[in-house]
């Protein structure tokens, strides 16, 4: 089954069939950082509480948005909040995070961001000029998203909680024609592509605390990810199964969330996986998988009937193209 | 210009015009509890930080919900964070608040909801029975306001922050033609309505939290308004000019509000606002007003041409519907 591979460029793993995985179950009795981290604890708190509880069909999709039906109209809806340590770091900051993040959940849905809401939880005692910065940060994200805040809400909470600021923001979408996206939709014999080099994100953050008394120089990968999107739907529309942006619990994460959506099992080669030389260094030294690292501006993009250098070259395209 | 007035009964206040007030500006150095109290510090941070970087018609519309036009479609879009000390108090608990909050925001835009999103961010330690006694109150209110949560997130912060948990609700509302509801649609002569006892919700969390020494029984009046204003709606339509449910700051936080957006001032007699005597002994003891006290299922209700009798007979026959 397995065919040759193109050597790194070629960004490609494959996929194959298995059986169904049951749904996870929560049985832990405390709240753990794990649960937080987008691997299988996280799981286990979506699938064994949540969607049973909220019996939602649109939750049960498991899905980066989930999705509303008004009047006819396909729409997509999704939340995210922001807990970030430092609040701005290589490349980026929290507030250019939040807007970024919940514009390319929409976009993962195949859908056009419409509208944005912003909800801030500050800490008491955070310098204006701090909240000014994000504020800032914000306003340009979503310029560049070319995407409206329409609704807010502040909360403050007492001194030495919330970490400076937590940020939550969600984003309300109109699903794209041209895609028929669902992270169930994979089949043995479909390609993974993922848009670039990997756990850039990630590795910028536990540089950027300082703990780890390692220097080198990586930056936040963060970006509005619907303009590629766009291109992509335009290039390749129907072709395209499934995207998917590897954020929390990095590319491993994705790959196996997809793989009991659709039940099916992958195989990735590591020499396939582009990873920036420093990135690589410091995984390294640390010790950590690269493919576990978040990212903020990479996707894997799961193409059936596309061919293999069509999709290096629209790919190959947008690297080039990237100004950041 | 003011009419006599009909007593306790009657909960009329009036408006009459005045000149319309300057934007507030943000000038502290640093955040503190004021800025997420719903008074003038809030406003400060809207109208002086969030409005002009966001340069967003809907955020300076100042509404409790923004608009986002879809294909012709009129929809409302409105975001609420919830940190609530404790976790839950006598009539309800922060899950079940944060989606009847948010509900009631669409409700106040004269929205009917049609889809929530719900973002956790969890302590570290956070017994599983509390997440699961949480989760199921927020289902359960979702049942109760017939509308179904369609995406989350959940993020793990470190022990000693997030006091157990915080929720961020998003909702999603289609505007109901029946009402052409704004702030700033308040003119001279007409009247508003409190649509029921004030103050509960607040009086309830502060004597939960036992730092009082306090001991009285008051509940919470948490619940969802859109039943109530579909039949407001219904019966009134255009003749309310505003819907605005009295939550953070209390009425006299929305009246301090709704008098800047419309330029105009209002004539409040204490003695036509009904408070529970439980309430008003509590406030009297901590020397604080009702009127700037928290409600979770109170609004007011501004209305130009409909008759005193007609809207004093709606809300009194709600009052004898509620079961709760």
């Amino acid at each position: 089954m397995p065919e040759t591979v193109s050597g790194r460029e070629s960004r490609i793993l494959e996929i194959i069939e298995t059986a169904r995985a049951k749904r996870a179950k929560f049985r832990d009795t405390h709240i753990t950082m794990s649960h937080g981290a987008g691997g299988k604890a996280t799981t286990s708190l979506v699938e064994g509480l949540f969607a049973p509880a909220f019996a939602s069909d649109a939750l049960n999709a498991l899905g980066d948005a989930g999705s509303v039906s008004a009047d006819g109209l396909d729409l997509a809806l999704t939340t995210d909040s922001f807990v970030v340590k430092p609040l701005s770091f290589p490349g980026g900051s929290i507030g250019e995070l939040a807007v970024n993040g919940t514009v390319n959940d929409l976009a993962m849905a195949g859908a056009r961001p419409l509208a944005l809401t912003l909800s801030l939880v500050l800490e008491e005692g955070l310098p204006a000029q701090t909240l000014r910065a994000e504020v800032e940060a914000i306003a340009a994200a979503a310029r560049e998203a070319g995407v409206e805040i329409v609704a807010g809400d502040t909360k403050v909470v007492e001194r030495g909680h919330a970490d400076g600021m937590y940020v939550c923001t969600t984003g309300l979408g109109l699903r794209d024609p041209r895609g028929k996206l669902a992270p169930d939709r994979l089949r043995a014999g479909e390609r993974i592509l993922v848009s670039g080099s990997i756990g850039e994100h990630g590795t910028a953050i536990m540089l950027a605390r300082g703990e780890l008394g390692l220097d080198a120089d990586v930056e936040s990968d963060t970006r509005p990810l619907w303009p590629l999107v766009d291109a992509l739907l335009d290039a390749a529309g129907p072709a395209v199964s499934c995207l998917r942006d590897a954020t929390r619990g990095g590319v491993a994460s994705v790959l196996n969330e997809l793989s009991r959506s659709s039940a099916v099992a992958m195989i990735v080669r590591e020499g396939d996986v582009p990873v920036h030389p420093a990135v690589a260094g410091a995984a390294e030294i640390l010790g950590i998988d690269p493919m576990y690292v978040a990212n903020e501006g990479k996707f894997a993009s799961l193409a059936g009937t596309m061919a293999n250098a069509e999709l290096n070259a629209f790919f190959r395209d947008d690297m080039k193209k990237r100004t950041k």
